[in-house]
């Protein structure tokens, strides 16, 4: 961005927050409250009832609590956006407006819960003892490599959906991007090389899952700030970075020749154009750094003009946003009572992006954008205003759920496929 | 209440939570988010600018994200309304009403959380790590003695107000409407006996605080499950029911001789009325056991024609309800960004809900109720739903908060009051 946009933008958002009421959320009542009657249902001594049913049967709190649509965005704010560890407190805009998403696209509510607490364990802790308020926890903006074992842990103490989006919602839309680009450019998944700038949450879990697309491990090759992971170094590696330690030591430079993919979840401007000059033909070039991607879209284009090029930013083409993945993604977990995300709910949302893509796009996102697209180099994956995305990856989600026996709810997928649909409409009217 | 009215309410209640969407609150953006370019203030890039602001001045999440109006309602689900220990899945219909009250009478946000922690240490660990969250904390809805340890380590730890509600708001509440009783049968504060049924939190709380406003210790009497809380039991006592021991013991119905104040928080039905015919003249009963109390109203009366009766019962005179204290102690205390809930600022509620029951009720309350109310046996405290009550209270407890040096935000108590008669009408008109 310009100097001066930076400055508009700045001036803007801070008026927009500072607005009053002051930040981005509300909580309302959704049932009648102003009389002594209806307070004597939603309160004493009415709401007695509801507390009793749920005693005897736990599963009642989904029908009497909003519970079921209740998400935890929770964060200690060790790795918020690409600032880094600026704490919780000044991480609360960003779990705000990451609650502000969830509604706009998914209708979900969202507590976002900024947490003073940096131990891995004793987030644990405090994260897993608020089970009984939120249907799913949306872990945010944790620091590699504390992040992998809280969710981990998380995942096997709670019986809700645990899901870290810098890392899953990332290579979620990195994998449907890339199978999509790859299908374009005719080359075999399971031959490609795919070399990794950044070895965060997001590169880690990116380059777990696309190992279950059919990339090969040892076709990945995983740079950090100190180059290369290689097997030299294990000593000081991590071991979530350790699984992708190659044999022999390497420059970016040496690695990117003859490479199909690059996928950068680094930082911005660290490519030149002569790097990429050595890839091979029609490459794929996922610059994902934000706010600044590690090579313009510009300037590859330039370099290598037939490849596929996709970054962060909404100004180019072939975004890579995490609102396609997660709103829907905890729309259908929620939607059938979920107890975890599986590997194939993750895959099945990776499909279902992929596949529509391939779709012609309806006109309200033609208006939306003031443009058409087409599946091909510049349209790989679906925009973030794409009101299909929500009927069909929650739909996907719910179903994958269902088959690995994780549903504690089953649902007619076809009904619930319609009901999202008028759920859609509604969310792009404003209506929440 | 009769057995076909509780079959009716069970249902009427179980059918309000149960309506779609299920429960009683909902999150919703308070800023446009429709389009992409609201959405890149809402959330990236924009939204990094406040993200940095708060960085450099902490101060600056007041005004740039929603804590300054948002309350944590906080429970282990041990001590729900008269269910007891029912977990705190159960008790969350509660404290989503909490929320819902909290809104509908000083419109304020709440996060209701139910945290699965029964251990006070860790329980205190899990709250206090929220502090970057909240603007204050409501706990509620925690057994004794444990709610004592928490409330008070809570206090040592934060930087926000932290409030049991079930302690503090019961003794407020009691606080104001004994002065007034006490004026109306012309007795003099520190010569009144008191006589307590119960020795949990809110017992507890109340006889601190009847003390702060003239209370002799050595005429309160305290009865828990076991008899007379007397020196001969200091052995079991917990520390909290200790600082009440009488050095003789003696039966309810010997101590109620004589007495002129019987509070009860205990359990329906324990007062017969020959117990209270003992009682000093003009005796003052509040019979405060939710959802039956220790006597009737009715039974009360007969018994004693000239005593002065309330309950926590909306059907008869002089309900005690902690509405009337928590919404406008926490506006107050939020208003002015205080750090604590003060001693002074606890006093300045009950003086201003006293004081406020003296005035002629106006018209709208009037016709809220059906019937007009005047100072009096019949009217010691303020109805619940008089709208004046917000503009009483929190600007009592906000000037007290600034006088005690606990108000990190000084305002202008005349503009303060009027903007809340405003939003009090606002509310009236069920507008949020």
């Amino acid at each position: 961005m310009a100097h001066e946009e930076q400055v508009t933008l700045r001036t803007k958002a801070l008026e927009y927050h500072e607005r009053m009421p002051a930040g981005k959320v509300a909580v309302v009542p959704t049932k009648p409250c102003s009389t002594a009657v209806e307070l004597s249902l939603a309160y004493t001594p009415g709401v007695a009832y509801p507390c009793l049913e749920i005693e005897k049967d736990a599963d009642k709190a989904y029908n009497y609590t909003a519970k079921g649509n209740l998400i935890g965005v929770i964060s200690n704010g060790t790795a918020v956006l690409g600032l880094g560890d600026i704490g919780p407190l000044a991480g609360k805009p960003v779990m705000e407006g990451k609650g502000v998403l969830f509604k706009r696209f998914a209708d979900i509510d969202v507590f976002d819960l900024e947490v003073a607490e940096k131990d891995p364990q004793k987030f644990v802790d405090i994260v897993s003892a608020l089970e009984p308020t939120f249907g799913g926890i949306n872990l945010e903006d944790i620091k590699a490599p504390e992040c992998f074992f809280i969710e981990r842990e998380l995942i096997k103490k709670m019986n809700i959906p645990v899901f870290h989006d810098d890392q899953h919602g990332t290579s979620l839309i990195t994998a449907a991007a890339l199978l999509n680009a790859l299908e374009l450019v005719h080359k075999e998944v399971g031959q490609s090389k795919i070399v990794f700038s950044g070895a965060g949450a997001a590169a880690i879990a990116c380059a777990k899952l696309l190992q279950e697309i059919g990339i090969q491990r040892k076709n990945i090759f995983m740079f950090d700030s100190e180059g290369l992971i290689t097997t030299a170094r294990l000593d000081s590696l991590n071991e979530y970075k350790k699984e992708f330690a190659q044999e022999n030591e390497s420059t970016l430079a040496e690695v990117l020749v003859g490479a199909d993919v690059f996928i950068g979840v680094s930082k911005g401007n660290i490519l030149t154009p002569e790097l990429l000059k050595g890839m091979a033909r029609k490459p794929i070039i996922f610059a994902m750094a934000n706010p600044n991607p590690e090579i313009t879209y510009d300037e590859a284009k330039r370099a290598v003009p037939d490849a596929i090029i996709a970054t962060g930013r909404s100004d180019y083409p072939n975004q890579v946003n995490n609102v396609l993945g997660f709103p829907f993604i905890f729309r259908g977990a929620l939607d059938v009572r979920a107890s975890r995300i599986t590997l194939n709910m993750k895959l099945a949302a990776v499909k279902a992006l992929a596949a529509l893509a391939h779709e012609p796009v309806p006109q309200e996102v033609v208006e939306a954008y003031g443009t058409s697209f087409e599946f091909g180099p510049d349209y790989i994956i679906p925009k973030p205003f794409d009101p299909r995305v929500l009927y069909h990856v929650a739909p996907a989600i719910a179903k994958a759920a269902m088959e690995d026996g994780v549903a504690r709810k089953k649902i007619d997928l076809a009904r619930y496929r319609k009901s999202l649909q008028t759920m859609a409409q509604n969310l792009a009217e404003g209506k929440f």
